[in-house]
């Protein structure tokens, strides 16, 4: 090939902003220089690397052979409408825990394609209640699946899935766990949870880059779902027989971002698995706790329910404090954090995950101090 | 950021093979680079890219301000997905205009959604014919909306798109254009053409990376179908008053494809614009027909009908071709060609487009000629 042009080749000297946010996150040098490539879709080269992919994901879950993973092409919501839209029959119900804004949306995309669904909403503040969850089911036999989010990025809560994965196989009902914000982070034994399919997407704790999501899911449950899909771009089953049969995606695949998420895997692979990734985050999310309540910043959550993906902080109880203003000025330092999404409280958030260690907490940490000072806003007494 | 990992960390060191396919395709070294950044979803730099990648698009189809542009992430099926479930209402009727396998696609998209559709079938090696359409216009008044392929893959047709545009216009109907291979490498003037919805993709002749496909729309009809669409993920009106809004995506976009997008289309200006890029992948097919044809092959289609995006060519009548081999041999040498997709006839395609001079076709020939040699395969008498 000849490389004739080069407009505006700037690439080599940005030095990027610090990202603080639930996604998308920083990523390793070595993640993004797996993208410097030109490969044919179904070449066999790209087709062998994402047979390693998936598979590698399969394991990332403790699935073996039950378990069988598929990358869907667009973003995270993408990979939860072609599960809840391609593996409900006609005849089923669907039961969602809600606690924050990703339970409100996976309702909001079965009421789009008018698939029987009923709720039990929980604060945004609490985890759903196991004890309800099997009231529920008890009470009402339609139910057909069950579906939760794990980590509300909400406001960061974990919800409790293992506890609701053992009342959902008591029932024998199909359950599926919206796990974007904290699969690679936290262990899932998809097994001893009882999980039928789980979400998570690139952007996230792999730390890739966006462009997919993708589903582990059990085999034995995904074969009976031939033909239930209600799009075709989003249909899991027939995405799935296609990746399977000649290892190729029906429809163009995001070549690069898979790339560089097969390189991030390797990367999470060497820092120790989930584990080791799960105790760094956590690292960060300690410094970020202990160094914002020494500022006089208050978590959103109590402590019962906080993970360590992200935390939400109350604005402060100050009369001058602007979030924009706040937002901006760390953002000139180099420091990107994020607004709430809560409904009834003013927070905003920090995220703990990506490629990110102590001294970048540490760094962030020091530049909100400064940050507030330069607002003149105290807030220790 | 720490950038402590580096594990296998090869990008540097390959050399790929030249992608003589309808695409995903050969891409400049800088635009690739300009994948090397993190970058936040919501910041502000982001969102300016997007918005300027947005107007470039809309004035690469003489869109002025009649017209508004969406990226949709996924492939460009997606994309299609998203035009023909978001802007049909529900008592409305398609005609599709059918010669290949991607006219059959949107028929397979529309019957999952159940979406009322006639459709006028023609033989895969000519073209739609207009007295047709019009026919069919006159006698079912309850079509509201006319869909076509203006390059069909499966052959390298062109269809003549402008043609059926003035009927469509005369009937006032709306007129959905499958641009995905031609945009960028064909002239297209979206108000000439009576477009109402243009789709192309990331990965085609812009020479981007796969990631995203994007719509060209006509803002007075796109504004009439709030409300219309049949999935959340590819709702393309709330993706459009999203992007219209604080500019930024409802779900997480494929932000290093973007990035490498808006470095393609600096450099597509570069080049000269359409015209001239067309020029060159013009030059590529015609290197490859002389010597194709010098060789003993074939094309399928008539010249009338031979657009220079793709070309297909028969299986040589000689009894040890063995389109694999053929392929295998081509591919270890560098050279990836393509497989055929007709129904009816034994075709394999060499593709024209992506980052490919006069220099790699001469190089693909003259390996096809090393490489029938080796097959022991003499075609010319």
């Amino acid at each position: 090939m000849i490389l004739g042009l080069d407009v505006l080749d700037t690439s080599s000297t940005h030095k990027d902003k610090a990202l603080f946010t639930p996604g998308p996150l920083n990523t390793s040098g070595p993640t993004k220089r797996a993208m410097l490539r030109d490969l044919g879709s179904r070449d066999d080269e790209f087709i062998r690397i994402v047979k390693d992919v998936r598979s590698r994901l399969v394991g990332l879950g403790d699935g073996h052979e039950e378990y069988t993973s598929i990358i869907m092409q667009g973003s995270g919501t993408f990979g939860v409408e072609a599960v809840l839209t391609s593996v409900i029959p006609q005849d089923g119900k669907l039961l969602i825990l809600i606690n924050g804004a990703y339970g409100e949306r996976m309702l909001k995309i079965v009421n789009i394609h008018r698939i029987p669904t009923v709720v039990l909403r929980t604060p945004e503040d609490t985890v759903p209640d196991a004890e309800a969850l099997r009231e529920t089911l008890q009470s009402d036999p339609a139910i057909t699946h069950v579906a939760v989010v794990h980590c509300e990025t909400t406001t960061g809560i974990i919800n409790p899935i293992e506890e609701y994965g053992k009342i959902v196989r008591e029932f024998k009902r199909v359950y599926f766990v919206d796990a974007m914000s904290s699969f690679g982070a936290y262990p899932i034994d998809l097994n001893a949870c009882n999980i039928d399919y789980l979400i998570s997407s690139s952007n996230k704790c792999i730390e890739g880059v966006p462009g997919f999501s993708f589903i582990l899911a059990k085999i034995e449950t995904l074969k009976k779902t031939e033909g239930y899909a209600r799009t075709l771009s989003l249909d899991l089953y027939s995405q799935w027989k296609g990746l399977e049969g000649d290892g190729q995606f029906r429809f163009t695949p995001p070549i690069h971002a898979i790339l560089a998420f097969r390189q991030a895997l390797l990367e999470l692979e060497k820092e120790g698995g989930v584990t080791a990734r799960g105790g760094r985050y956590k690292r960060n999310y300690e410094i970020t706790l202990s160094a914002m309540e020494a500022m006089g910043f208050k978590p959103y959550l109590s402590s019962d329910y906080r993970g360590y993906i992200i935390t939400s902080f109350y604005y402060p109880a100050h009369p001058i404090f602007d979030f924009r203003r706040f937002y901006e000025l760390l953002s000139e330092k180099g420091f990107l954090i994020y607004p709430g999404k809560l409904s009834h409280a003013d927070c905003f958030r920090i995220g703990h995950v990506g490629r990110l260690h102590s001294a970048d907490v540490k760094g962030l940490m020091s530049a909100i101090a400064v940050v507030l000072k330069k607002m003149k806003i105290k807030l220790t007494e």
